[in-house]
């Protein structure tokens, strides 16, 4: 007899992420992608890193090979406190733990706390990844509705007035697809909120150290610490390869992510928490990071310049302060699809908007532009294509 | 308002790893602890560490840092695909899937076909973190009966016969908690077993490489290979720090599994993974797994014959060709609890057997040594101190 597997009636609400379908067809040669959302290979440390194995072996020998404990590498847990108290987040070592990337920890978060149908707030439009975490822990989605300062405290006072709703999920600080972040004003108003709801928030903040102008503003953590789990990862100022992520949330839930990752992974890789203790507590962080910003900077400007100059009348774009993403916006009925198709075929890529919304038929007139990893030229180039595939569809 | 978290009923099914509590006992200065289940620090590598890293990083540069395919780092998939032939599972590179660990393998394959109710047979005793990763996904657990040759088939086909069966767990070779090995000949019956009644069979195989005697067996994945999900790792002969699981599963079990890994860490770190890759196509991997046998097998013979020495009459042992632990069982009666109290009074610790079984209450005369950590000393002192526990608790 055949084996049949049938599947588990979650999977109904597992999909293949659309945007990895789509990065996959357009790293194909010749194409100038701007629809990735992978850091520049020239951000990482590389110089750094035969100093760093060295030293890990030096100081930790065959412990950096060894099981450890599932709440994470202590010397890391330690350098990570350091690094919280300088954003406002005071917490003991033993407050931090480590997840193998941030999407284990939206992972743990869906396990212990969703139940079938259970109501999950997002942004509209919201990080894809957190969607594809949680989803098989099948709860429902309701949007929270954003404009250039992020989510609107309005619309979610409304969503929770209306419903019950388990837990919120925000990136506050230059959010994936929009690049935008919310106001020091209404990161205070969605701490009172949830403060006088009751009401859990997964503050997701991977970009924080990737700001190129103004001023860094407070996790929403630090201001509703017992209603808030922080998420974040050294993906964005070490290396994405390493999956280093890591949280701080109130005991009981903390408890109960520690129990989720033994199920699940254990804990994660000791050498590479080690590698990353290292890497903070040797200072290289803080000698990366401006290194990054002054990376990522021109290239950003260069995209809004390129936008400037190519975009036609009736179409906007975020300006953010910092990030990866840029989010162009067309007239209400304009639809990105066709934009997109012509636009590769002339050899330049973005990733239509739509896919970043949690309900279907929303944001078609959207797209999402990233400058991390194209050059200069590349980005200029791009954006022109692109405008030309814009104006060709208007025309048609 | 304050907020009350409340947790997703599957939480009921999900406990702190009573092993995990154990063992923070039991790692308190003097006592000798035979209650782990972690390699030996002299099974590392470690003097080729320095020279696979820089390797790594020559040969891949800023991509060992760099995000990576779900499925794995192609170079590691080609590696392992060499290692795989040589036991029998012929399979192309893309169909060897990496994972963070096997845990990560078990908690995927949970994720996607068990529903709540479903029924998982597994071995009594079997393995904890099996058990861990699976009932998150709330199944409920079937029993089949083991002797000192392994799972019996016709005990096995009593539980199919019996109840709609999603899937079986077994470890085949050096089992966890056991030590035992299925028989060629079982394994035959078992693989015409799960054929003829159409039935997932997961195959957990950590130990194969570490056979101190006899001859290697087949995987019931070559056997039966599209019945099989085989699941191994490199933690037993290269370093579980690293986290390095993999998988050969049928095509449709493949698919959904990069699926689930995408919503739980998007991929296994890149840098392990190019680790992994050069220690097994540079040959450590061959040097290393005799070395690993010469330091084991002579452990695991001072722990026999210490338990031949110190064991009175009634009580029986296991007698593995390799892996990492042997199996006492007591007379039937007998409980292994104020054993344990008194030994780790006296300086020596073993995991109560009852802990590996699904099914509450059973296996109280049972308990579980492992011999890879204690040197050769404290292993005869530790059966010593547990022997007399025995005697003290026969006499009482």
């Amino acid at each position: 007899m055949s084996a049949d597997f049938e599947l588990a009636s979650r999977t109904a609400r597992m999909n293949v992420s659309a945007i990895r379908e789509i990065l996959k067809v357009v790293n194909r040669p010749g194409v100038i992608s701007l629809a990735g959302g992978i850091p520049s290979p020239d951000s990482f440390p590389m110089q750094a890193m035969d100093a760093l194995a060295s030293s890990v072996f030096d100081k930790y020998g065959s412990a950096a090979l060894q099981y450890d404990l599932t709440e994470g590498f202590p010397p890391l847990r330690q350098a990570l406190s350091g690094v919280l108290s300088k954003i406002g987040i005071t917490v003991a070592a033993d407050e931090v733990l480590i997840a193998s990337g941030s999407q284990g920890v939206l992972d743990g978060i869906g396990k212990i706390l969703i139940d079938p149908g259970d109501l999950v707030a997002v942004e509209a439009p919201t990080y894809l990844g957190a969607i594809q975490a949680l989803s098989p822990y099948e709860p429902s989605y309701v949007e929270v509705a954003t404009d250039e300062d992020g989510a609107i405290p309005e619309s979610l006072e409304e969503v929770l007035a209306g419903s019950e709703v388990k837990l919120i999920y925000l990136v506050p600080t230059f959010q994936n697809p929009t690049g935008r972040t919310l106001t020091l004003e209404r990161r205070h108003r969605i701490a009172e909120i949830i403060t006088d709801h009751g009401v859990l928030l997964v503050e997701d903040d991977p970009y924080r150290s990737l700001r190129f102008r103004g001023c860094p503003l407070p996790p929403i953590k630090s201001l509703a610490p017992d209603h808030v789990v922080y998420v974040s990862t050294l993906s964005k100022v070490f290396a994405p390869g390493l999956r280093i992520g890591f949280t701080v949330a109130p005991q009981a839930i903390r408890d109960w992510l520690v129990i989720a990752k033994q199920g699940v992974d254990l804990h994660t890789s000791t050498l590479n928490q080690a590698l990353a203790a290292e890497y903070i507590a040797g200072g290289y962080l803080e000698e990366q990071i401006p290194k990054i910003v002054d990376l990522y900077r021109p290239k950003q400007q260069r995209l809004l310049r390129a936008l400037a100059e190519d975009m036609p009348p009736g179409f906007s774009w975020s300006q953010p302060e910092g990030g990866m993403f840029v989010w162009v916006q067309g007239p209400q009925a304009f639809d990105m699809d066709p934009v997109y198709a012509r636009s590769v075929d002339n050899g330049a890529a973005f990733v239509p908007g739509k896919y970043f919304f949690a309900s279907p038929d929303r944001g078609r007139s959207t797209m999402r532009l990233n400058f991390t990893t194209a050059t200069d030229d590349q980005i200029s180039q791009a954006v022109g294509v692109i405008g030309h595939a814009i104006e060709s569809e208007l025309d048609s």
